[in-house]
């Protein structure tokens, strides 16, 4: 690598953001490819069942564990389901990856999320804006890889006094989020009724989607969010902060959970 | 929408980042769900059937319309193709949309890319590191939505003088780059082999991939890349910057279209 820096020119070696594809399989059959980084592979198959709609509980899955190829790769996880755990078909078929809940318009896209029959998210849960405003560093401080490479994404929860529970890296925005979520339902930690999920960069709806079936009542984001993440965070009564940055923010949705009046 | 700001509580109404499904159809066949922002979506299909390997020119594509749905939504794209294409059954199956390219390991991907018959980037583009420093600038003045909301990517292609030729924003990266490489496909500019492509955020397989396909020689992203997108830069020979910011940015591979000792 050749780093450019006001006319002077240095080479230099530099960590690169790992990133390889992933095949989840259930039993034989593949049902999901994905570029990630790798790591917590384990997590991010299990997450992405759950985050998916595959299976709903950490119950339904009898094995799981990493398949090595012939190119002495890791980059295959099985997952063997519970006897008597049955997937609706439609969750194998075409386009399940890119995302289940896809309707043709946002509305169906909301519709999809509803009848999974997902909880009202916890309305006691809350926080005061001067503990918000800690958080993006607290995540930013606890990155490993980040401050080598600049170029991971990562998800945070958080409690209520911004104590980090756990933290995941990935190239995806969206695998960070299972790998996150995959953690707490291994650990038998679900739902995420008292943590906070702080994710760098944008609020997009399958983030909040995710969020939804983890339990989760309150999502931060470093940028903005979508109109459609915004939608369902508004229908779901899910608490949606954007631009959290520096002593600045955005509630977007379920500003009740956010003290305002502390200061 | 409520502002938080060091204390201060002020409510307002925002521009959000539109964000709402696409379905792309060739003929009566759903092969595509994707969130996307709505706006050229024409190009965003076309752009996608190039760079994913369904399609190679533009005379392939005998008509091409959005179909207005019940809800009276503007979420779906039929693509009619030209008598005799045909496409290979395998391109229309399950994981088809995550990445058509993916094996199971990095070697994999890249050799997937290779047998689809991509020309060496052309090595005669040059660009001076002055001109590279005022992309992003040029990139963010001209992006219509990012001001407001500061939640879209975006996507530009330049030429060498640092002359900005198109830009695209989208939620999605790789659908801003879709809709860019669409642009060009329709208005039957392609390969581009005289463009620089800009991206915001960062450098992924993916991106690589879709360039790659669109002959363009030279990638710059406003962040890291990954290591795939590096190995796939370097395999092709295409110039792939990253970290593109102030007066600084890194030369991952191809080093020879950057004039390092101009100044």
């Amino acid at each position: 690598m050749t780093e450019w820096q006001d006319g002077k020119v240095a080479r230099f070696e530099d960590y690169l953001v790992g990133e390889e594809p992933l095949e989840i399989r259930i039993g034989n059959r593949p049902i999901s490819v994905t570029m990630r980084t790798p790591g917590h592979d384990l997590e991010l198959a299990s997450g992405f069942l759950l985050t998916e709609g595959v299976i709903k509980a950490v119950e339904q899955i009898a094995n799981l564990r990493q398949v090595i190829t012939r190119e002495n790769k890791r980059n295959v996880v099985r997952v063997d389901l519970a006897r008597g755990t049955t997937i609706k078909p439609a969750l194998l078929q075409r386009n399940f990856v890119v995302s289940s809940s896809c309707g043709l318009c946002g509305k169906a896209s909301i519709d999809a999320v509803r009848v999974r029959g997902i909880l009202r998210p916890n309305p006691d849960l809350h926080i005061s804006p001067d503990v918000l405003c800690l958080l993006p560093d607290a995540l930013r401080s606890a990155q490993p890889v980040f401050g080598r490479t600049g170029g991971l994404h990562a998800a945070g929860l958080f409690d209520q006094t911004g104590k980090l529970i756990a933290l995941r890296e990935d190239v995806g925005r969206h695998n960070a989020v299972d790998k996150l979520i995959g953690w707490a339902l291994l650990e038998k930690r679900l739902p995420l009724r008292e943590s906070i999920l702080l994710v760098s960069g944008r609020g997009s709806f399958e983030i909040i989607q995710k969020a939804l079936v983890a339990g989760i009542p309150f999502v931060a984001c470093v940028s903005a969010a979508s109109s459609l993440a915004v939608q369902l965070a508004w229908e779901f009564g899910l608490t949606l902060v954007g631009f959290l940055r520096g002593e600045r923010f955005v509630v977007y949705t379920g500003e009740e959970r956010v003290e305002l009046s502390t200061r």
